[in-house]
């Protein structure tokens, strides 16, 4: 009993965070907004302003906002009961959409850029912008070879997840790194008189915005960092598993907060075996949810 | 045999990623020396633009590079010998150092503001940049009073951990994106004919200097995040412990690499104990290196 309390506080605790995590995304996103419509020229698409506009719009709910909500989709706790491939989709799913919608924010300010003459890819917020842009897209397809497309063997999966955790959410962070540079420049570039140095409202509103962005960032990585708030390999198991299968997921399972005392070995050992009841599971996985 | 042998080719593969850290911020103090002595005024103490120059260089120098070895100092194979308590000391100390140069560096920035009439912590960068400095003060403060001060017990110790581990983390990536909000607007505002926008040579060093701060960071979180590289908890007991003893370090090695399966609750239960003994072995520590 005590340990049922316990758990309910931590689930509790787990609660509390996401729901401050989302409304700061929301309210980011919300910032980005009054800030363009607002204080700027608003939202358009013919190489004006409003069309370098939907750069921060774009990036804070793409790149910024979706992105992080896709790092901690797997821990949800109503999710577990999914199958572990419909959670993988939605992952990779709103990481897919998170990148289009970033690619998207950069075609915008390059024929912003180009209607103004404005030279391109000058600045460190360009260099790192793009840099951060190919190794998330490198991400996601290596991501979508490796933990989806049933060819890679499950003991290679265990090898290459931390190294997916941890791009991963290197990446994130230096995309919200990226963002702050891109405020800085904007604010400097577009208040004239008052000048930023002058604390006008619109400096303030944004620099709030960029402090949102931080606390957003960290709260991700706290949640998604904290090895008690995974998905519990076991559980989907019980549900879904033909009697003596290997759970799918339990091999993939290590990550950034993966057990120091794991040894892979005795994974290796059986890898063909585990590698086809995986492939079954997987069927499984599939026709059960989708 | 094949198992001493992977350790071997696993030791090889951290001495050479430490080798290309230390690289990548040596090369990046250098560019700051370079930028400030080369393209800027150098550095003096006076109210003129060297003695702003003191903050990237001091930034640069103390705030990330030596938090950089501060965080993967446990890391060294070679001081696992060392006790523990020898370890926190040089942990805190190069903590304490990269404290006192970035407070320094802010007040240069405050001098140099006040003698030129420009507004102080108007700027995305400020806000950051001082929440972070306070964080890190604060991280410090308690990280003193909690892992090196005897008074805490070695169970609370164990469940502060992570929380220390995590927010170190967080705050390093935090100044790091900081530096490149701060090399954004120094290079908009002291370039001008040639402008940021021309790609003078001062802008391409200085961009070239804030990707390896990026690159540096990147491999400190990879060295600080990899459960293998950890300082082994036994090695350390084996030579010092009293027999018996509870091996001071095993209780508080649960990190952001913590194993998922960590059990805390039978650690509770010896609480008392084990804090006595863990007081003795410091002591043993203590003797038995300083």
């Amino acid at each position: 009993a005590a340990h049922g309390a316990r758990k309910m506080e931590d689930y509790g605790r787990f609660l509390a965070l996401l729901a401050s995590t989302l409304l700061v995304g929301f309210v980011s996103v919300i910032l980005s907004l009054v800030w363009v419509f607002h204080y700027r020229e608003g939202l358009s698409w013919d190489g004006s302003p409003g069309e370098f506009n939907w750069h921060p719009v774009l990036v804070i709910t793409g790149f910024v906002f979706m992105q992080g909500i896709a790092i901690i989709v797997y821990r949800l706790p109503w999710t577990w009961k999914c199958s572990k491939l419909l959670m993988k989709f939605i992952h990779a799913g709103l990481n897919t959409i998170a990148m289009i919608l970033a690619i998207v924010s950069m075609v915008a300010v390059f024929e912003f850029h180009n209607a103004k003459n404005i030279p391109n890819m000058y600045s460190l917020h360009s260099w790192i912008g793009l840099t951060a842009v190919i190794f998330y897209s490198l991400q996601l397809f290596l991501g979508f070879a490796v933990f989806l497309l049933p060819f890679v063997p499950v003991h290679l999966r265990a090898v290459l997840m931390p190294i997916h955790v941890y791009s991963g959410l290197t990446i994130f962070a230096t995309v919200i790194a990226t963002a702050l540079m891109g405020i800085t420049e904007k604010l400097i570039f577009s208040l004239k008189n008052p000048a930023y140095s002058a604390s006008p409202p619109e400096a303030t509103l944004v620099n709030c915005l960029g402090l949102l962005l931080v606390i957003f960032g960290s709260l991700i990585l706290w949640m998604a960092s904290r090895p008690h708030w995974k998905r519990p390999p076991a559980e989907n198991a019980k549900i879904l598993r033909p009697i003596g299968a290997t759970p799918e997921g339990t091999e993939v399972e290590s990550t950034m907060t993966n057990s120091s005392n794991a040894d892979k070995s005795d994974l290796r050992i059986n890898t063909e075996a585990a590698r086809k009841q995986n492939i079954k599971f997987d069927e499984a996985g599939q026709r059960s949810t989708m």
